[in-house]
């Protein structure tokens, strides 16, 4: 069972993994360099739990301690009881969902690893808004993917924002991050997965027409939002595929367009 | 042409189509209640202007003056001029996009007009986020929706966050609202359109079974995030369809929803 602490000064060191989390470039560096992450409100931190996460610790304002009073029993992490507006001073915003936590990352697992088991993998390049990379794992979760593969880089999935974005779906769908790029697509490629490149440009082949869904094992390519898929990426690929566009109408939101290509791959199936 | 004006006081009564603009709650009543709507940036004042929207008067720091000279040519509304500290004393924030103009409604056209030439329509029922709207608007342009229909409770499409989210497709999808809802959907009904509603449950049609692209004339029924569609819009549907969930998935974000569902209704072809 945790200790219950009670702390009433801004300062205290034990509250260190909890300051400036408003200051994303620190925030950015900070957290993958101390191993840790931020899971904040109810529902995130017990998914994080379920997920195998260890907890380094828990900041709460004293209403949300019977809420939590499972979590606190199961766990050996300090809670840390705080005032809300002594909170606020700390992570400099006011944390309206009531309850923080520190989680300690796990490594990642290799590439190699997640192809073995996998059928659809996710592969983003250069994807490095926060709020983008949450609502595709979101998506990828919810609409079958296997696993998500990242190029070097891409944000960090685990980042408080694209967290909280998925709905936890960052901790279910497993992901690697590639280191040599775009060459590791080779290794993809050499598990029996055919990679298709999500594009808009005029060559591609129509998502309908590619038929994504009859493929054995495919790699789907997503580019960052506005560039898309750089030049090098898109030869790396086996086939461009494209989402057909009303006329005029520059593209999709990444994340709208990840959703749709992952039902296209995932869900598509010979009957229709 | 315009006529250029500098304003140095932030109390000037010609700058009041443009104050506090942060304070959403206000200025959601004002907005419609005054006939107006305001485009953030250069490339939403020229779609909203393509559009068709009269403009009011611009609001420009003097750097944006070369950039919008051919819109201040063509336009008999005054600019004003004003430094950027003073813009963001009167409207509430640092406008980082330079240009802001306020733009006339247009009266909505009657859903029964949209419908005479429409066979992809999206229904929304009580979509009250501005960024969900955006969003949504957006994809509906992409994948080919014809019109858009609301719900009385729906938030409003031309609010400067829905607007900026939608880039300019709120302006491009024509739209209409009901005003007797549930009941106005049977008139949808009349004019020969299915009505598929979208809902999670496990009693609904796979989406790819349902294969709503066969189908001559589709309105697809879509709820709010988190709540989905009201018992009563549900039971107004002649069809319920699903978009298949990996196991243990709550849902998609209604933004990754609809584009999929708008993919299948729009996109999808016989020979997939």
């Amino acid at each position: 069972m945790a200790e219950l602490i009670t702390i009433d000064r801004p300062d205290d060191p034990r509250l260190y993994d909890y300051t400036d989390l408003t200051d994303v470039e620190l925030r950015r560096r900070r957290e993958p360099a101390e191993g840790l992450f931020i899971a904040e409100g109810e529902k995130v931190i017990r998914r994080a739990l379920q997920a195998g996460y260890p907890m380094r610790s828990m900041l709460l304002s004293a209403k949300w301690l019977d809420t939590m009073r499972d979590v606190i029993d199961a766990s050996p992490a300090p809670v840390y009881v705080i005032d809300p507006e002594l909170a606020a001073r700390v992570t400099g915003y006011h944390v309206h969902r009531g309850a923080l936590a520190s989680m300690a990352r796990k490594p990642l697992p290799e590439a190699g690893r997640l192809l073995a088991g996998a059928r659809r993998v996710a592969v983003m390049e250069s994807v490095n808004d926060h709020t983008n990379i949450g609502a595709i794992f979101r998506s990828a979760a919810a609409l079958g993917m296997d696993a998500v593969l990242l190029s070097p880089d891409c944000a960090d999935p685990l980042y408080r924002r694209s967290v909280k974005v998925s709905m936890g779906a960052v901790f279910a769908v497993p992901y690697a991050r590639l280191t040599d790029w775009p060459r590791d697509l080779n290794a993809v490629r050499e598990a029996g997965f055919q990679l298709l490149a999500l594009t808009p440009g005029a060559e591609a082949v129509a998502m309908d027409e590619a038929a994504p869904h009859r493929l054995p094992k495919v790699a789907l390519m997503l580019g960052a939002e506005g560039d898309g898929l750089s030049a090098r990426a898109l030869r790396a690929a086996d086939t461009r595929v494209r989402i057909p566009m009303a006329l005029g109408v520059d593209s999709l939101n990444v994340g709208a367009a990840a959703a749709v290509a992952f039902y296209a791959v995932a869900t598509g199936r010979p009957e229709s």
